[in-house]
């Protein structure tokens, strides 16, 4: 195969961090590189040809034999020198193949397909590939990290933010539970949707008008060579497949590179100088800046984000080639091919991510502080509302908020505020005995314990979806 | 209500667009306006006031009746001037309320909630009732039209499209079948994604904080007070429902919305001068052009195209609104909104679409002109190339091609060209005889017969989707 | 006209955000409103009425002013009625312009022109109009506020911020001048693009035709006309006028609304419970939030950042309208509507940032107290490296780098753990005294003073574009 | 360097599109490959240095030769190595520097320098030489080949579209000339932008407090660098080059390539079977189908039409990577780098429209006959229509559009539709004759002579453009 160069390479993907994944960029090629594009290809032409060959009641194990191995000949060097001269790229491979195979058999090769027949079917054979067996088990590992770090850090008191400003108690497994939930769910749709891509045979026009003059049922010899391939055929096809099996599927995996955009903009946050309440792994021959030498960056999450901008957007291709002319215009041509490199992108930001939970540091200590010495007893105002209406009153929030107010203007603390009302204290003070049987003091003294059921929830979306992910793995969800 | 000249507004769906719309845009008014946000945040409060009374016990049939009559009196306008001085859209709203509300059940109001549990909770509702009763309809009798066009068209001949040359012959049956496919299971989608909206009634960071503080299980005040509103509460919630239920809603609108903007382009190609197989309703008073009095412009297939390109671009805004930092932050409210307005342009485009079918003449006789005289024999040399290799010419394809070129050089047919060779001619006739029983010069003169499954999967898929269609109705998709 | 409870639009442009921005709305309704567009094409109409007179020496005084007697009856309900017959807009208007002029030169009205002669060069006009009679003040109040501020911090002590973690000192004024200079450069090109905005009266597809059948020269009769409305004709003309003027001013617009959403990013995170070096205006009387009363969030930046999300992605939507088919496609036709919205939503924005500056409050302890307390000697390991340096160690930032760690590790501050490491510290101290003056320990105990340029900056910057907008309105930039 | 299969990599630029544009793709490799990357950091790092020896006056001969034989040397392997150890790119350079340098300067090796200060400074460099090296030119020759086609082409009559339907009369030429028009500019703005991209030599955050100890006036050391690069300083810095600079650039670069979008869809459209007005080049060994051997797509132009699907949505990254949070984070670093893939696909695009034009036939007496036997009189509606007005007839375009409606009833010309009503056939007849002395019998029988100015326009602008292009090189624009 002709070669170059990595540092020659004009995409990052190809360079960058190919050298930076490299494992995981080798198992990606094996589905979204040009080279697999043209052994799926062929595969499917292959199967085309066992179809005819069985129709015609013809597939002997020796020639079925001897199409396992032409299709292991088949390479894009060789279909690529083809197609200078033919400009067409499937009538390339059709031209490759054909000597390859036994002289009797070579005139049903493509017969009844056109092009896109081949290449709709191949494409969702790779990527349906690529997503069963890269994209989901490196989404599951994810997965499961999630939830042991939300599992370990269920009790692990943090404050609540909004806003950015201190809201009301939580805990740090809390905060994980949320992408724990939000992942989960859509992990099982991508899965579900590439599930559901479909191939065709329908020819030229979708109208099966070649394959009408081959049989009398040509939906029949669609269903058995797509079931060669385990696929099954698109609703309705012009020249192509239906495109919304596909754009479904990116959409998703859209949707899955948002939610761990947020989680990298979450965590990216949490690192900040001003909070520091987790770190991402930072060696110690590691250069943080090349002029300030104390820098330790929260790189591995803004990578992540950054990713997520590279890419999103490229979801408006995915729309704008929803439109196509009549039995189809070629306006998909070029952009379609672009879809692998947006997996890749997706893979590469997930790894990532895995790679950032792996080496995570939790600095409970400053979680702590942060919550009971910084937020302090002003995150508290919701229970003396809360406390304050039970009894009865009401105008309890906006008493409530002056006395928030008076805090800060006096420079003292909420309950100290609080307290300077006695009226106020004693209705609070009265409802909280009643309901919890705490004492005020002790409650207004520890805000990590007004934390509701954070705690729990945490505990019980760790252990759905932990199930839930094995239950993925015992169904046996990767294509072969 | 304060008014305002229709004609001073800025967005053209609040004057032009309401203005020839105004049965559809009252419709959606209902749900979508700033009125009904208001109404529909009361109805959530005064669900959670109720779900308080049973709490306590006092939930008598004369109270709620009280508060029924409070949710009647509720109106924008008085909120706004509430909210001038709280600044708070709901702390105003609740303001509001009290006073309307008997003095002894005033401190239940909006009792261990926060705004967002209102607000998207009454987001859930508002845009599911508006996409159950005005979208899911609006796209059913679309549909249903399609259905009726499919099947009233299948046998009537067209000649196949690719890459905007002709192909091989198809149905203009067949042309519609691919649009009732692709929107049919669309619109079940999207009925699906409507009824998965979720509500929350979580508190401030979602931990369940205040609510506990109430009851010793706040999972089932949280239930309970949705079911009243028919909904159910998000998996997890920060300040806010986890955000993909309603992305996923919306992503699938957009996907409707390309699957109609590729038929507002096809049926936009297919009304050009060198065309012209079928024509949008032009009325005898109509003017084309204010200079050019002959023109009959296919305007509706490019007003939808248009509205397409004005809103699926917002897409990106959904997905940037999925992130939040931490419990939340606010950067999705103004853009929130504007969600209304997405809608509401899907929503217009679909009723204009309604229109261009409802509409429509097509021209058959046209039709039958360009395959058989335009098109002619040439669409036939898939056939000639099939036949020629079932007898075994493994060159099939390179042979008719040439031959193809000769005639295009020569100008003489293509039936004429392969007659001037006798060998193919003569296996053509024989593989042909052989498989269909014709006669090569009957078959090679009409075109039209060469349309393999064309017009039964017209008929097929016209008669799954009309009964698909009336099986929403009557599975009563409607929300109250 | 006709009116509607401004509750009942469904834009939060014509319903919230115009109740908070009445006066802004009502002087961007004069431009941007159907109505507006209504009388900007009546006073194209007009504009080459009069040109036709003039060409037939018919432009006498009183002809004249009947034909601005006319150009104020026009309303767009009468041209709407008309519509719903003609089902054309622009033949809509021209019928209902006839009626109201001398019968004797009604034949003139339109002649020679087509819709979209009018339209386009309507459309230059009223956002024209629109960016420099409302827009560029806007920002010109912004960017003159900004230089306030710019100037008036210049010297407060702040941490420099890269990556969310302390870098090396800064001061308030040099994070204030960078938006200066950003937004400043955009305002000036802005203003340059809404200059060059073009008419066209070159016909129904640009060649002229219509316009050769009345004048030897019309290129003249185009320039005439359009200088009557102080435009220049487009280089070259399709139906339309080259959708690039219109398309670069909304580019630098959305550049402007990137840099806006840039400045409220940060004062958002400036304002983080664990910052909180500047603070966003909030009034005694406001709620933060409905359940936890001591919620104060920067809830306008937050506002900013999200008007952003809705609207910089409709670029997408400026960019597919540049592709017309042949000499012009109906497929802008809606879409261009909605730049109107854009504008709008654009102006609410800057609006909004202009209040958010003017209510700023800069909390100088906190910034002060974050560099030197919290942030400390370690944001001096720069200048400790660059001073060992140049006492010609050449591995100097590893050396720093880890004495860094070993403050980190050790608990003692960076200065402290250069001392231990005699040998470095007298390098550096000796190093410091030579170029500086200065004695180390006095430098390494007070950060603030390592601010570089940063001062200086500021006031060069805050000078300069204070002059610069001054500049703008003597050259008396409205139109009128 | 390490190679790799080039069928293994993930992009189609890296393989694919490499493939058929290898001398393209090289040249580009010159500037956007990873390899260019590091070379072009080299040599700003290597910039810095000569200014160090110059301020310290030890700029030798012998010392500034010794930098160029080490610039030389870098490649990107062993920096890649030396990153494996640092995890950070210029820290890694610069330690893979030192050695390659006379011992005695290797401690001014980045003083005074942050990574970004190098890496947004030669990111300026490679970007500037790109696009007026490589990218520049390809328009160039694009532009000057259209201004030849609409030459050529100036008086070939054509029938202009409205909405996809007969307008009036225009020229091929003109068809060209909106493209020489439009596109014209666009070149000249790239260019304009390209050499307006700044560098920095600022520092951490911008403030130049490392440069600050090293000289008095840091700004001059800055200049003095950028100089040595042909580069001028951002006129304000954070960590990074203010962000708007490359972003005109690059939304510059969109707008042309929407521009060329539009081409391709032109001349997609002009090459339907109906319309075959003009032709690609088609080999006679092409395979245009598969499976249909009678198929000549336009292929080219759909591959075009499909770049801009799969680039112009990557704008909105783009304008996403604006915003970055105080002095800046990281979060544009990795979208940052597929700058290099968008210059590369928009690059295959202008190429691909390059051999497009060049191997176009044009199909005159296609051209011709739509324009006289299938449009025929119909599209002179609009100068009869004219005439009449211009004998007074204020209701002429109502009178002449029933005539056109008439002669669609009954089958006839619209002449003879006009003739059937003696009273308007009069005064057309003597308005005409009196304005162009022409006879109306003539007039209507011959359309391509109401072509007003288009033949004039497409000379003028061809001359024009040619001109402005040759000047272009004259300047001498290319970087060095």
């Amino acid at each position: 195969m002709e070669t170059r160069g990595i540092f020659l390479n004009i995409s990052p993907l190809d360079h960058r961090y190919y050298q930076s994944n490299k494992e995981l960029f080798d198992s990606l090629s094996c589905y979204l590189s040009e080279e697999a594009s043209v052994r799926y290809c062929a595969k499917v032409e292959l199967a085309l040809l066992k179809t005819h060959l069985a129709l015609n009641k013809l597939d002997s194990e020796q020639l079925i034999k001897a199409i396992d191995v032409a299709q292991e000949k088949i390479s894009p060097e060789i279909v690529y020198q083809e197609e200078e001269k033919t400009q067409h790229n499937i009538r390339a491979l059709v031209n490759t193949l054909k000597p390859l195979l036994p002289e009797d058999i070579r005139h049903f090769v493509h017969m009844g397909a056109t092009s896109v027949d081949i290449l709709d079917t191949a494409n969702a054979l790779k990527i349906r590939d690529a997503v069963q067996n890269v994209i989901i088990p490196e989404l599951q590992a994810l997965e499961v990290k999630l939830c042991e770090l939300c599992e370990q850090e269920a009790e692990t008191p943090q404050v609540g933010r909004t806003h950015g400003q201190y809201a009301v108690p939580i805990t740090f497994g809390f905060t994980v539970a949320e992408y724990v939930s939000r992942l989960g769910k859509s992990i099982i749709k991508i899965l579900d949707f590439s599930k559901d891509l479909r191939g065709k045979l329908a020819g030229a026009v979708g109208a099966y008008n070649a394959t009408s003059m081959i049989t009398s049922d040509p939906y029949e010899l669609e269903r058995t060579c797509l079931a060669l391939l385990e696929l099954k055929p698109s609703d309705h096809s012009t020249q192509m497949v239906e495109p919304e099996y596909l754009l479904r599927l990116l959409l998703e995996i859209n949707t899955a590179f948002g939610i761990i955009a947020n989680l990298a903009d979450d965590f990216r946050n949490l690192q900040r100088s001003e909070i520091d309440e987790i770190r991402e792994y930072f060696s110690p021959t590691q250069v943080g800046s090349s002029t300030m030498p104390q820098k330790r960056n929260p790189w591995n999450c803004e990578h992540v984000k950054s990713l997520w901008k590279a890419f999103a957007p490229r979801v408006m291709t995915f729309y704008m080639d929803q439109i196509s002319e009549h039995q189809r215009d070629l306006t998909n041509s070029a952009s379609g091919r672009f879809v692998a490199e947006y997996i890749a992108g997706f893979a590469a930001a997930v790894r990532r991510m895995n790679k950032i939970i792996s080496g995570l540091s939790v600095n409970r200590e400053q979680l702590l502080t942060t919550l009971e010495e910084r937020a302090g007893s002003s995150v508290l105002a919701e229970p003396a509302y809360i406390l304050l209406s039970q009894q009865g009153e009401a105008d309890a929030h906006e008493i409530i908020r002056k006395l928030t107010l008076k805090a800060n203007t006096e420079h003292i603390t909420f309950v100290e505020a609080m307290k300077q009302d006695p009226a106020v204290w004693e209705k609070v003070t009265a409802r909280l005995a009643q309901i919890t049987g705490q004492n005020a003091d002790t409650f207004f003294s520890s805000p990590a314990n007004y934390r509701g059921m954070a705690a729990i929830k945490a505990h019980e979306l760790a252990q759905e979806w932990r199930k839930r992910m094995q239950g993925l793995n015992e169904a046996g969800n990767r294509s072969r």
